[in-house]
């Protein structure tokens, strides 16, 4: 049995899946909390894999979680956790052996989607209360001089733009996220509304609404295009919380697709991620079967 | 002896150099002319070849030109050159053997500076007429997926920016390069002054060359410091004729330096370039070693 776990900053899922088939034979959800410190959430996620498990060992193991994910499979930092040098990969090989992988949900995201599309470079991108990417280049995932490539939510878009959580002002993440057009709104009325209604209203043409989803939507896609661009990719794949809303991933999706630049022989796909349940648990799955052996 | 060739829009310049060193032995510079075509070029290339060998046959030559280069050393197209699809590979193995290898410019000057600044993750960026990048992911030249990795000349900044040279508004090109700054004045001034004039303007306070000029350092800043957090790179060379001018130069890399993203652990250095001739030259130079043997 291969055992795949994608640790969220609200839930943690963990997947069972037969040795030859990408279908899920068995899973379990619980709440992450990770405020309760890292013993204690071990703790509740090898019941739950031990449960999965039915007294048997897995093939192997692979976690996805967000955050930097360095070599040896210490989460360096993590926001959306508030974890901090966690030595995760050496605590869970205790637990359920060495046959283990760790990686970060985005780089794994991508890992899946370019497998799947059998793209060479290819960037998987998340837009959801944040904006996250990950990146294969050559087949690999690239990880950067310090696992942060593809940490683009505090890339900056407009000097002058909205206040971010990271402090400065005008990052892609305050400008075109879901938390991003939330507080834009808050700050402008004084209105608490979900993500959800903020779209439904800006595609219903309500102003403020609609003039601040769309300047988010176009941003987010000119931001995109560049990627694109920069890096002569083949495959763009968005997925993410936001991608349910076709309002706003078609103008996204469209203004990438009608504007990176064309040059002689440059075809480029931009797709919405299909990956079942999520592409980070079969990116792992995927990753874990390549260095573990199977399919 | 090893023979290396920058071909540019206006001159070409062949270096040879003995087989153990970095400094060229000897060189000549001659008028690319292009539009006179392949077969009238590559003849005066091939004499003046001749000529630096002195009856010798290289141990290998190397090429690097503006434009897209495929795997097998095709000119797929070259704005700057007007040339598409030329087989120059073939042409010059014919006269000089099959030790050869064509490169696209800018990535063989990352693949230098990379080389010498022992630096695994790069990138080059060259400032001048217009904007080109190369890019070094784990210590080779990355080249994407139709061989245009790096061409950031024509990403959009502002969509109702100055119109640029391919027909589109707000290109990275017509805000921040030499051409661009010159284009921009032209518009608004019926001016023809020259890059260098307006920057000499520009940082002596004088409007509206100031303001174009700041903008323009200010978006190619934010542009590169994006390239960084994207790929989560070590470190950025900025190289071309503008590096000549400290006050733009110095406004460029202030931004980046102060506005990539900090996370735990990053560092990135962002240089200028100081390789003799130029870093193309010794790009292919250590790229042909590499492969053909040698240092």
């Amino acid at each position: 049995m291969d055992l795949c776990i994608d640790i969220g900053a609200t839930k943690t899922f963990v997947a069972a899946f037969n040795e030859d088939s990408l279908e899920i034979c068995d899973y379990e959800q619980f709440l992450t909390e990770s405020s309760k410190g890292f013993s204690d959430f071990l703790e509740r996620l090898s019941l739950v894999c031990k449960r999965l498990l039915k007294q048997d060992k897995p093939r192997f193991w692979g976690v996805c979680t967000a955050g930097a994910v360095d070599e040896n499979g210490v989460i360096l930092w993590s926001p959306n956790l508030g974890w901090k040098d966690f030595d995760l990969k050496n605590s869970l090989s205790v637990i359920f052996g060495d046959n283990g992988i760790i990686e970060n949900d985005c780089n794994a995201a991508a890992y899946a989607e370019a497998r799947i599309r059998q793209s060479e470079n290819l960037a998987y991108v998340t837009v959801s209360t944040g904006i996250g990417m990950g990146l294969i280049i050559k087949g690999e995932i690239f990880h950067g001089s310090h696992f942060t490539a593809g940490e683009i939510g505090h890339t900056i878009i407009e000097e002058d733009g909205p206040i971010c959580s990271c402090g400065r002002r005008g990052c892609l993440q305050a400008l075109s996220s879901g938390r991003g057009l939330e507080n834009q709104i808050y700050s402008l009325l004084k209105q608490k509304l979900s993500c959800e209604e903020i779209l439904k209203r800006a595609e219903e043409g309500i102003e403020p609404y609609r003039g601040i989803v769309l300047h988010g939507a176009k941003v987010l896609g000119r931001f995109l295009t560049n990627v694109v661009d920069i890096l002569d990719l083949e495959t763009l794949v968005i997925g993410g919380g936001l991608t349910k809303n076709k309002f706003y991933t078609n103008l996204v999706v469209e203004y990438i697709q009608k504007n990176y630049y064309e040059l002689p022989g440059k075809i480029v796909s931009v797709e919405l991620s299909k990956i079942k349940p999520n592409p980070g648990v079969i990116g792992v799955l995927l990753l874990g079967r390549k260095i573990f052996g199977g399919v």
